[in-house]
């Protein structure tokens, strides 16, 4: 694409994922149900309501002695109230009778409330005097250190929203409820396709001009950090029958596709090429406003997203932040909480001046250092290509596409690895 | 322990998990190697030290033509230089001849330098005349485009350090280089032992007074989230042989206990006393100025670190955070980088005033609200067995141990869940 004067115009990062997401649109992954112990990560697809009250019986949150409240009115310690202690709750039992009146049940801490008692009163504010006689020396107001029956959950009501992320507390709540198996999106599978003369099977020792594939490995470890569970289909030439033929095939049995590799700009003419010719809409962008990652390619195949990705690590790194990650995201069917967006941001100030180029927007590494004043990020100058530099770093921050540079002392938001 | 007024006088957080830290001392988990493909996430046991120079030969990072620099200087458009089109590198092949005087060699992003190149100048800087002829208007300094071999990673250096994590660079760092296995901290095994005579396995449906064993699945999948492996021991009766017996049996194969339930002060008494007597140094701490979680209990046997959590969902969510991933963080030899810690905390503005009874560490559940002046934190107030303000929320903060509380407008660090 070109500009009036013929100069290369490319999409801002933004609009470019923007098209992405417009197009997928409401595709989600495949519903499955697992085991609620094996779904650590994953996203619920549909509302998990409770088909039981939790706690089921009213149970004492102390050590001390089930009462009836009014008993108690007017207990002090210069006029105790005086209570028959007429039993014992045990664990896991119901009381052996009902509360009297001015009766008292020892409980402990979980234990259910006999019938008729209506608050506890803890150890310390009773006075044994004998195995039938308790001193109560403070009132207790109904419900007071009780839990009552579906104070937590109540039947009917929603426990876990379609949408939300499967932390360790709502797999605590699930099997509190019963729920042992759960509805979930699968996990999407990305198919990641190497491509190139020069790149040889990591296995392999490389001759000389040859490099390892490296890269397909270091995309499926984002996915799989990302929640995506990653296919890698091996290595291509630079050959447009190989590459289109590994792409049929990867729409078969993938979410997403990424294309890895491809540095020379006929090689990505090439894949773009292939993606146009194979189906509607095709390519959406080739080439965005951003850096490093300006060579990204992005389209919609048969409603399956697939990307170009440049053949730099910290390109790569970049763009799957930016592209690939949203769009598994919402392929899973993840809401959009603050709390998942801002989870490995990091508030830092920068801890020298750094010039970008402006009309790009520029991710920088950076490494972060604690001082007496606060959290710093010192940024990482290099070649895009190095892997080094990303090794070093502990996340990237970005100086956006309006801006010609931040200067020290500035906050910036580093994204962490 | 009472102090000399006869009041409760337990430990503060900081110094209970120092006891801990102290005791484990060197201890860490087996070195074992793995597939790099299967180490996200894991603790590099060794240095990892490149065998290799990479890249191993001088590439270009552009498309255009190799070139000896000194053929260029003093280039410019209205007097280029004019070089001889000796031959195209091809992909993964080196040249088929050394660059010749005032020669130059097409080249794609990612070739190999033939002989004698030092610098490539980009397309955009030339214009071919004929297929033997190119002109030059721009000079390019020796090395210009050019990433050198070693340049990356030199033989003989170290690519990663003992203790570092392996996120996806780490992993795509070692394939680059070659290394396809590598040494690597096992994930610490985690038993946890379920205990309570109320107890039920979840899977069943629980008499009257009786509830299902959900925190185990909770702190299975806190484990998990942490980089360990969760065993779940199963449910053993509130009897001092059943537990001893239990616990007995997970020292043979865990690098950590975690006894979960026992929720009366009796049952808590009992276990402290079952991980006193088994062995030295035992019990080294049992009860902590900490809110929730003041009755956690924690000890060593056999070198094993040993915790008796609280029986409330959001104590054992608290307890884990300070006790239990730091002691599997030490385990699996995990290095102390800042942005290890800082991943997972936001900084945000406390949305009302929240009061703490002071003399203690308060942990407030929070929900985080994005509003036009940032970012802020809403407290959740709520009992501390309930499930439901755990799901609610999107992490905690801390009320310091000396502060009788927060004003509205102060900033929170928010430790996301």
């Amino acid at each position: 694409m070109k500009d009036m004067l013929g100069r290369d115009s490319v999409m801002t990062a933004d609009r470019a994922i923007g098209l992405i997401l417009d197009v997928v649109g409401s595709r989600r992954t495949r519903i499955i149900s697992v085991d609620v112990s094996q779904s650590l990560g994953m996203v619920c697809a549909e509302d998990v309501i409770s088909a039981e009250d939790s706690p089921a019986f009213a149970r004492s949150t102390v050590d001390g002695y089930a009462v009836r409240a009014e008993d108690t009115f007017g207990a002090r310690e210069s006029m105790p109230a005086y209570l028959n202690l007429t039993g014992e709750i045990v664990m896991g039992e119901e009381a052996s009778a009902p509360l009297s009146d001015d009766g008292a049940f020892r409980i402990p801490t979980g234990g259910m409330l006999p019938k008729g008692a209506d608050a506890v009163v803890m150890f310390e504010h009773v006075q044994v005097i004998d195995d039938r006689i308790i001193e109560v020396m403070k009132p207790v107001a109904p419900g007071e250190n009780v839990i009552q029956t579906g104070e937590d959950v109540a039947a009917g009501e929603i426990v876990l929203r379609s949408g939300s992320r499967l932390r360790s507390q709502e797999i605590g709540a699930c099997t509190g409820i019963g729920v042992s198996e759960i509805r979930v999106f699968s996990r999407p599978v990305v198919s990641i396709i190497s491509t190139g003369d020069e790149i040889v099977a990591a296995e392999k020792k490389p001759d000389v001009g040859q490099i390892r594939d490296s890269n397909s490995y270091m995309i499926a470890a984002m996915v799989s950090a990302a929640g995506g569970v990653p296919l890698r289909k091996g290595i291509y030439r630079d050959e447009y029958t190989a590459i289109r033929n590994a792409v049929e095939e990867a729409l078969k049995d993938s979410d997403a596709i990424a294309v890895s590799g491809g540095t020379s700009v006929g090689t990505k003419d090439m894949i773009a090429r292939i993606i146009d010719d194979m189906g509607s809409p095709g390519i959406l962008f080739h080439g965005v406003s951003l850096k490093p990652g300006k060579p990204m390619i992005g389209g919609v195949l048969q409603g399956v997203p697939i990307f170009g990705l440049p053949g730099h690590p910290a390109a790569v790194s970049v763009c799957f932040e930016i592209f690939i990650r949203p769009v598994l995201n919402l392929l899973s069917g993840l809401e959009d909480r603050p709390a998942y967006r801002l989870k490995g941001i990091v508030r830092a100030r920068l801890s020298r001046n750094v010039s970008s180029a402006g009309g790009r927007e520029e991710h920088i590494r950076a490494m972060i250092e604690e001082r007496d004043d606060g959290i710093w990020a010192v940024p990482i100058l290099g070649k895009s290509g190095l892997i080094r530099t990303l090794v070093k770093a502990d996340g990237t921050f970005v100086i956006p596409l309006n801006r010609s540079g931040i200067e020290k002392g500035e906050f910036v938001d580093l994204r962490l690895f």
